[in-house]
C-alpha cells in the first residue's frame, strides 16, 4: 500500500504543479462557484409554484396551500439571492463592490423576479392549452403536465428569460441548459416567446437567443431558429443572429430558418426538412419540393403509388449495390 | 429580516388569490397526483427483473435468486397498484366509484400486467441478439445491455406498452417520457413493436402512437415515423395516424415516414433522409438522388472524387461569400 | 393478503422457470457486475481533477487544492480500480485467472490512465478556448465551464478514450453513453480527436468509433460522422468504417459525412444537411444546391424575397390541401 500511496502521492505533485500554469481552466474561485443542484433545486421549486396543485412537496409536512407557498417562496428567496449573490461576485461589474453591495444587489433581483411569477403562470397556462388542442395523442392536461418535454422545456425557458432580462449572469443558462439535458430541447434563455406556445416531441430543437416568436406558434422535433454564421465569433455578440416568427406559424420537423434578418410572416406553414434562409410572407404554406426518390428491387415488383417517385427498376445482380445509409 | 417576511407573504398573497383564478393548471387533485419516482422506481425494479443476471439490487441482502425476484415483485406490486389506483380516481370512468372498486381494479390491472414479464423477456432477448448482430461496434451483449440507450428505451417501451393496453392512464406515458428523457428515443406506448427490434444511436427518433413494426426492423438516429398532419388536433385522437413498417425493414438515419395509410413493405431498405409519405412495395431500396452540392475553393485544388457533384470553381473574392450554416 | 402472496409465489416460481430458458440475457454474473452509478461517479470525480478551481467537493472539508486533490485521487483509484476489475473478471482473456493477476492488472491500468490526467488537461483547456472564441452566444468561460453541454461530452469522450486506448472493456462506452444520455451527443470512445474541438447545441450528434477528427474541428447539432452501411454486422469489427476530419474544418448542422475512405480535407465548410458520401479536397466550402421550394397562398401576397425559390400562387380550395409535416 505505501506503494499506492507513493504513486497518488506524486499524481498530486504533477497536477498541483500542472495547476500553476496559468490555464484558463484554472481559476480557483472558491467562493464563487455557483451550485449546479441548487440551481436545479430552485428551478424544480418555482415548477411546484407555478403548478402548485400538481406536485405534492415531500419535503413540509403542510397541507394549507397558502403555508406550502409560503415555504417554497422562503426556500427560493434564500437560495436564489445566495446563488445570485456568488455569479454577481464574479462578474466584471461587481468586481470591486463591497459583500453588502452585492448581497443588496442579489435580494433585489431575487425579489423582481419572483414578482413575475404571476405573469409567468398565466403564460404557461396558455402554453398547457396550446399542447392539449393541439395533440391528438394527449389523453387530459394532466398528461401534459407530467410528462411532456415540451411543456417543461417551456415552463423553464419562460423562468429563465425573466432572470436573463435581468441580466443575472450564468444562472438562467444553467436553468435552460439542465431542460436541454432532460429533453434535448436548447432554448437560449435570451429567446422571446409569445402566448399559446407548443413544442411536440422536441428532441433535437434549437432556439439561438436572438430568436422572437409570437403568439400561438407550434414547433416539431429538429427545428432550428438558428445564425447563418457564426464565423465572426465573439465579434458577433449582441447582434440579432437569430430569425423573427410571427403569431399563428407552424413550423413541421427538421425545419431551418435561418439568419437575424429573416422573418416568418403571420399564419405561414413551414413544411418538414424546409431549409429558409430568406423572409416568407404572411399566409404562406412552404414546402420543399417532393424529393425525388430512386427506387431499386430485386426482382418484380408492383407499381410504386407516388406519383412524384423517380423510379428505377433494375435487378440487383451483386452485393456491391451502394445504399445510403 | 422583518421585511423579507413581509414581502414573501404579499407574494404568498398574490399567488393564493392567482390560484383562485380557475386557471386549468389549478386543479388541486391532493389525493390524485402521481409520483413520478415512483413509477421511475417501478420502470427500474421491472428491469432488475427483466435482467435478474445483470442488476443487482443493492437494497435487499438476499442472494438466491427466487427470494430476490419474490422481493422485487412485492416492491412492484405495492407501489405498482399504489400509483395505478392513484391515476384510476382522477379518470372519468371512475369519478363516482368507491375506493374498494379502484382499489380492487388497480389489483387486478397490477398482476395482469405482470403476468406479461415473460412474454417481455421473450421479445427483450430477441432485441439484444438483434443489437449484438447488427451492430460491429458491439463489443458483447453485456455493453449492450449495460450502455445501449436503444435498448433501454425498447425495454421501457415493451413494458408501457402492455399498461397501456389494459389502459391504464398516465403511467406508460411517464415511462416513456422517462426513457425519451434519458436517450432522446420518444416512442409513444400505444406503439406495436415485433421481434427483433434494433435502434442504433437513437437520439432524435420519433415513433407516433398508431405505428405498427413488425420483426426484425432496424431504425437509426433521427427517424421519424409521423403523422401527415395535425391540424385536426384533438378531432384525430383514435384514428391510425401513423404508419405501418412490415418485417425485416432498415431505415437509416434521419428518413421520415408519415401518414396512417402509408406501408413499408417487407424487406425495404429506406435510405438516410429520406421524405415518404406514400406506401412502399415489398423488396424496394429507396434512396434520395444523390444530392447536388455547391464547391468553392479559395484558390486552384485537385478534382472532386464525387463524380454526383456539381462543381463550381472560383475565387472567393471577398469575405461576404455566404455559406449555408 | 394470502391471496396476493400466492399469485406473487406463483409469479416469481413462473420467472425463476424462465430464467432456467438458457437465455442469452440470463448469464448470472452476480460477482461481475460492474456497478453504473460508481462508474458516473468516477467521472464526476475526474471531472473535478480536470477543472479543480470550479467544482467544490462537497464531501470532504478539505480546503488546500493539493489536500483536496489527492482525497479526488484516492476515491478515483480504489473505485476505478474495483470496477476495472469486476469487467476484466468477464472478458474472455481473463477467464481462467487468478484473482491476483486481475486485481494487479486493473491498479496497473488505472495508475497508466490516471498518468494521462495532465494531458487530458491540456487538451480541454484549448476545448474551452474554441468555444468562447466560436460562439457569440458565450458570455465567459465560467458559463462554457458550467453549462455548455458539447464540452462536458468532449471531456467525457478524452476521459473514457484513454481507458479505451488501454483497453478497459465496458466502462469506457458506459462513460460515453452516460454523456450521451446529458447531452443527446454520441461520441464512441474510440473516436480520435485533436485539440481545439467545438461541439455548439450538439443534440443529435452522433460520432462513430473509427472516427478520426483533427485540430481545430467545429461541428453543430445533428451532425453524424458515421459508416456507409452496417449490414456486414459484427464481420465489419476492427475495420476503419468513419470517416477523417482533418484540421480547420467546420461542420453546419444535420450534415451526414459517411465512410471510412471519406476524407474533409483542411479548412473545408461543409453546409448545414449536406450529404457526403466521398472525399473532400483542402479548402472546398461544400453547400446543398439552395433547395427548389413550393409556396402556397390563401390570397394573394406581396413577393417572396428568396430569389431561388419556385413560387407558385394559388388560391387554396378545399381543406385537403396537402402539406408536409
Amino acid at each position: 500500500m505505501a506503494n499506492i500511496d507513493e504513486i497518488i502521492s506524486k499524481l498530486a505533485d504533477t497536477l498541483v504543479a500542472d495547476y500553476q500554469c496559468g490555464r484558463i481552466i484554472d481559476e480557483f474561485k472558491v467562493h464563487a462557484q455557483p451550485d449546479k443542484k441548487k440551481v436545479i433545486d430552485i428551478l424544480e421549486k418555482l415548477r411546484m409554484i407555478v403548478f402548485a396543485g400538481y406536485f405534492r412537496n415531500g419535503m413540509y409536512k403542510v397541507y394549507t396551500v397558502r403555508n406550502n407557498i409560503t415555504m417554497l417562496l422562503e426556500d427560493v428567496t434564500f437560495n436564489l439571492k445566495q446563488q445570485i449573490a456568488v455569479v454577481l461576485r464574479s462578474s466584471p461589474e461587481y468586481e470591486n463592490a463591497y459583500t453588502e453591495e452585492i448581497e443588496n444587489a442579489a435580494e433585489y433581483l431575487t425579489f423582481e423576479f419572483l414578482g413575475k411569477l404571476p405573469k409567468i403562470r398565466a403564460l404557461v397556462e396558455t402554453d398547457v392549452k396550446a399542447a392539449y388542442d393541439g395533440d391528438p395523442a394527449a389523453f387530459s392536461t394532466d398528461e401534459i403536465i407530467y410528462s411532456y418535454p415540451g411543456l417543461y422545456a417551456i415552463v423553464t425557458s419562460r423562468i429563465a428569460h425573466e432572470l436573463f432580462l435581468l441580466q443575472v449572469p450564468l444562472i438562467p443558462r444553467m436553468m435552460t441548459e439542465h431542460a436541454h439535458s432532460l429533453t434535448g430541447i436548447d432554448i437560449h434563455p435570451g429567446t422571446t416567446i409569445g402566448e399559446y406556445f407548443f413544442i411536440d416531441h422536441g428532441t433535437g430543437i434549437v432556439i439561438g437567443e436572438t430568436t422572437e416568436i409570437g403568439n400561438n406558434v407550434k414547433i416539431y422535433q429538429g427545428v432550428t431558429l438558428g445564425a447563418l454564421s457564426t464565423r465572426g465569433g465573439q465579434s458577433l455578440k449582441g447582434h440579432k443572429r437569430h430569425p423573427t416568427i410571427k403569431d399563428n406559424v407552424t413550423i413541421y420537423s427538421g425545419a431551418s430558418i435561418l439568419g437575424g434578418d429573416t422573418v416568418i410572416g403571420k399564419d405561414v406553414v413551414i413544411g418538414g426538412n424546409a431549409f429558409i434562409t430568406s423572409s416568407i410572407p404572411d399566409g404562406a404554406r412552404v414546402s420543399i419540393k417532393t424529393q425525388e426518390l430512386t427506387f431499386r428491387y430485386s426482382g418484380d415488383k408492383t407499381k410504386v403509388d407516388d406519383p412524384h417517385a423517380t423510379i428505377e427498376r433494375r435487378e440487383i445482380d451483386d452485393e456491391t449495390w451502394f445504399y445510403i445509409i
